[in-house]
């Protein structure tokens, strides 16, 4: 998977850890159009606060990013550090340093050390290649089991142009270990507000409709960076085709990436989609498969294979949502589980636990209300995951 | 622990398990003046929707509590079996059918057998007694540990006045097993509106602040019978210092069972007061308190004895409740661990994990942006939580 004009490379930086990929570098030849969303959590780390600021540009040529430390509740002093790890690889790019993003995961409220990285930069721009990207999507893991990367290639008027995106999770989730992290480098040629305006749809439809536990994170952030490589007609408002086929590629990639940490979100055994439909309006169907997708209760019962419906109803009776109880439909993939709000019994049971047995399924919730649809991925709640929260640290 | 006028008993009449106490009765020798409060969840179980419709007098003179089947999402013959069940005891006792309240509590969507309820009521009636309170505690438990029960003696002008108070957990939570369930009875003569603000006041500063695990039952109940046998001055708009000494004495029941439950709650192993104060109201810090009681990693952090300031400030960021990240200081007990929005280091970390490792501890929020304040109880969140609510049912 290479991109054109992009280079990348991760080295081991001894930022918490010995002995492991800890620090990344993603590094366009070009200045490319840039654009981000970042987490809504009130507290932002601190590169999030640099980032956002110099994202007014519209522009930016390097991402360096590193686990083991989140640089969150740091204050001045870690304001300071995001500024100094950044021109660090500025001077060493010779590129402009507000053309740097920084991007951190890992512990939060350690003062971050720049002694690794004043050691470890030169090697990291020495090390770039076309063939980095694997490394780099290594190096952002925390508890992450896999790393994971998407790729697509798509038709601008006759050009080709190439997508290429890596993340971690494990989940919305995960102020401490697992901030969701993603970056896109494209060699398309695309106007900043079209740029924004694909990561933020896609984006809406894809890392926030997953959720690991209800948690989000003090450093989520999604960057993406278009140098233009590819020479294809400019996508802009002029060019509604181009706009379409680069948002449904950033829509696809997205999700893929979306259902990757989810599926691998701490101590998962299932991935699970949560779909409402019959809602009076979009909002509440949402706001209902949310609610049912964060039941601790819900997971528990995906976990221990039981096609427990009362949880999901009652689940679904605390959500905004309005809805008549008497008119709900449940079932697990293709096997009615509930009508009419009441159970359709133990041969429906026995029936909806053989879905639960698979890795991979999909609740569908029909509150036959109206035309208010929405999807949601989940996983299960395991014993794994509270040993994974309760040991980290210790 | 005895009330004048009333009687209680408990039998085991094998509705989910044999030989378990699972069938408790409430009578007062005289229709008392009743008041409830009901769960906001959207779908209420049979028995609280005739509940509340008989309630509407503002009487009842007895409550038939089961445990083993929730009788929720049972349809209309939910609903038939509600009533039937308790026209058995009114026949039985003699009494007006719709003096009769009916609460139940364990599997959401099985249909509610008649049959061990009919063999079982005439030794229900048979047995009630004095001192059958204790008996009762038990029959309402599911997945609690141990039975609850809280008695307060008060002095309404001159003449002493006794209220008792039963209760389940374990949790606001469980909408599958442990549905929240309180009943108090009191010899005091007090008019409707009075008792029904006493309990909803009180409801509003116990039960409804504590946590398990977030989610809300189809089933959670807290009812009041005062049938005046202690023969005290009225308590009435006309009585203030009454009604405050009433109002007082509910309060203090309620938050002690209000705590019992969350100290038994599934797989707890710690009780944990979360604090907010310097809020800009109250209302901010209620929801800012909620969120971090109820956010996952931190409670799996309070399980792992770590003290964690980075998931509570990340908690807190994703709640309703507006504040400065760079003015919040945070301590366990009272031990200083944040200041400023910034960690005081290993020694104060030291020091905070010590405070962990108690049963009971308090963490104090302060925004030190006003003067709101609220207290939520929580518990941690433990393996086996995960344990008994992946394996309950299967």
């Amino acid at each position: 998977m290479q991109i054109k004009g992009f280079t990348a490379a991760a080295v081991k930086a001894g930022i918490r850890y010995r002995d492991r990929l800890d620090l990344a570098l993603i590094y366009s030849e070009s200045p490319a159009v840039a654009a981000g969303v970042f987490t809504t959590n009130k507290v932002k780390a601190a590169p999030l606060l640099l980032d956002m600021d110099r994202l007014g540009k519209g522009k930016a040529q390097a991402i360096l990013i590193n686990s083991g430390n989140a640089n969150a509740c740091t204050g001045k002093e870690g304001m300071r550090m995001a500024r100094e790890t950044s021109a660090m690889v500025a001077r060493q790019l010779g590129i402009e340093e507000d053309l740097v993003q920084v991007a951190s995961t890992g512990v939060i409220g350690q003062p971050l050390n720049a002694q690794p990285f004043a050691e470890a930069i030169p090697r990291l721009v020495a090390a770039l290649t076309a063939d980095g990207f694997d490394d780099v999507a290594r190096a952002m893991m925390t508890t992450d089991t896999v790393p994971k990367s998407s790729f697509r290639q798509i038709d601008i008027d006759g050009t080709e142009v190439s997508l290429l995106a890596v993340a971690k999770g494990s989940g919305m989730i995960m102020p401490d270990m697992a901030t969701m992290l993603c970056f896109l480098v494209t060699d398309a040629q695309i106007v900043y507000p079209e740029l924004q305006a694909a990561i933020r749809n896609s984006v809406e439809k894809s890392f926030n409709r997953i959720t690991v536990d209800g948690d989000t994170s003090t450093n989520d952030m999604v960057l993406a960076l278009a140098n233009g490589a590819a020479g294809n007609r400019w996508i802009d408002e002029d060019n509604p085709e181009g706009r379409e086929a680069f948002a449904v590629a950033v829509a696809s990639l997205f999700k893929e990436l979306a259902l990757k940490i989810v599926a691998d979100g701490e101590g998962a055994t299932k991935l699970v989609t949560i779909r409402v439909v019959g809602a009076r309006d979009d909002e509440g169907a949402l706001n209902a498969a949310q609610t049912i997708a964060n039941s601790s209760l819900v997971k528990t019962a995906f976990f221990g294979e039981d096609a427990n419906w009362g949880r999901i109803i009652a689940a679904l009776g605390r959500s905004d949502c309005l809805f008549d109880p008497e008119r709900v439909a449940i079932s697990f993939d293709d096997v009615p589980m509930v009508r009419d709000g009441v159970g359709l019994g133990d041969k429906a049971e026995e029936a909806c636990t053989d879905v639960l047995k698979k890795d991979r399924f999909t609740v569908t919730v029909d509150l036959q209300d109206g035309s208010g649809t929405a999807e949601v991925y989940t996983c299960d709640f395991s014993l794994d995951y509270v040993k994974i929260n309760a040991d980290y640290r210790s």
